[in-house]
């Protein structure tokens, strides 16, 4: 018999400092791409994070993924990571990487796909660094 | 000529008790799986429904669907059944089902499919359970 | 010299099921006040609480009170006993009332306010039932 | 190398007062079809404005494409013609269109495509009318 | 026995056009002064609409007074006469008078306070005219 | 004749870094008291401002006070001292002090109130770090 197909969104946030700054360039080309976010001295925000997840639920428990396992998974491979610290200086999986919300979230899917079950997959990462800012990833790669 | 295609969204609510427990199993089995959500005097949630409906505008009117319509197709099907109600105990479509969020989004397409005019159709259900967990349904299905 | 007086918020939040119902009355009577709100088998809500606390920062570390204090007391002496329950059956501190956000609001305040550190003191308490409905307290009795 | 496709979304507001009036009907069809929209003194919005851009991040800056741009190409051709102004009257690009918010999300793509860089496309234009009405074009055209 | 004294809000919201226009100055002077706010063809907004309604709960019900009640009150003196209408010309109490929020906010608490219970009283007007502007009234005058 | 006296608020944000770190102590214990709000490398936040002015409204305008110059005020104060700054490095106004939300409240009421007009008064200052945790300030000093 056919299943329904759906997609499970669990919310989580972390609170990070962070600077667009490209050590290859003058502090003038900086402030000429950058503008504000080049502070030297850094800036930051509350980010919120939104882990959509495609899969078919089980009839025993009505569940596609338990979201308490989702929570977790985030939880050991973003919040501990990015929440309270600066996202230029104290993050291995994102050293040598400008930290605009594009980059982060694309490192935040890297660390979540390899720790979702078998019998689901990830379907999105949508990152707001701002209720104005905001960026999506589906996992698509192009050349 | 070539007429643009949208999708125009209503959003209703239901306050709702429910209770994830299967009865087929311990109370144990229950306590290990569903958490605090086996609570067995139920617990309860503000719900927050989006129906998207996909279309293309009457030039005359300038509507897809109007959403007065859609707003009383969504209140008789749905908000009149939920709102209010023990989700496991009152209403009859969702009996014998566990009324995670995934199940009960897939119930609400079953009823509102049926009633849209013929020139739209539905896109998405979309259900908040909290502003942190909520399930997206577009009426697939799979084996 | 003169410090600044302020006041500091913390919000958490509970999803708990309740009814109106007074058991002293005939279901008709229930019907006609709480309307259904009085529905036998129960309903629920994601409740917001707000704490509000009123004092004087400390210099040396700019705190009214740890924000990690507050979101604890709030956790021990309310969340815990309230989320995922039923406000009518399962809490002792609310058995035999009304469980209204007015009564649901004074009985939390009864219960942070000999928590608090003695340098500060509760200001109010905000509960939200939906986005359309929210009672605050602050402490006040009346004749 | 493969590089990421992402979706980079920018938020803007406009205020505005607008009617839904066929002129070629009635007051009584409009009334009918319309119901209180039909207004003749007008009614408003505040309008939330989602524009969805859809590339890759240059490496050197982590940009899809520079937010302070798109924002200024929302603001060159939106928000300076619709901000405080009558939809139905004060708008060269929606004289004779009806103002639903179907067809406003459509001139307002026809207005933002030609302008964005060669190496992003436009993605999604979202326009809230209210906090419960809202639609989404994604530049697809039926027959 | 002293009894608690509660804040008991309900929110109500309404879609209007206005402008701000003093017809006593000229055309440049209302430029000069509300500058966009001035647009002879109108603008408009979504107003969200907060009544804080003061008083003691009745131990039988658990209500300061009857949400159900006072919803209705706010609807029967606002919400009918301000709901997709224009504030200049189609509202017979604010004829003759700005359609700042400041004055729309003064004559909704005069509309409302009279219709109150005995046993509460009316203790907030709070009125949005967006998100980032809104306006409060309790009820105080000066000289 | 007696005039009303309303408060109208206006809402501004800025995005900032800080820690909270108390040089004069040992990092072991600036970790003990500040946790990981202590990071030395910074963490960040998006802050919601909103000020409050308490006034009669003028009958010509119907303001208490024009918005777009509380708005100039707040953006001269306080947005372009703060926005996309280091609150302990980059602030002179900050300089010395702890910047928690009780001080940086504490100092936005001290800029802004000197500049507002004679014909009202400064109200509140509400400054919200996160969802969770906000303060407020209403110029009140103690011993």
């Amino acid at each position: 018999m056919s299943k329904p197909i759906l997609y499970i969104t669990r919310k989580e946030h972390f609170n990070a400092a962070h600077k667009l700054y490209n050590n290859a360039w003058t502090p003038e080309q900086n402030e000429a791409v950058f503008g504000k976010c080049a502070n030297a001295n850094w800036h930051g925000h509350n980010f919120d994070l939104y882990v959509t997840v495609k899969g078919t639920p089980n009839p025993d428990t009505g569940f596609i993924m338990d979201l308490k396992l989702l929570k977790r998974i985030i939880k050991e491979e973003v919040i501990e990571h990015l929440d309270h610290r600066n996202l230029n200086e104290d993050v291995p999986f994102l050293k040598g990487v400008m930290p605009s919300i594009e980059h982060i979230a694309t490192a935040i899917w890297q660390r979540i796909e390899p720790r979702l079950p078998e019998n689901c997959r990830l379907h999105k990462v949508l990152l707001y660094e701002t209720e104005q800012n905001f960026v999506e990833f589906y996992g698509e790669f192009g050349v």
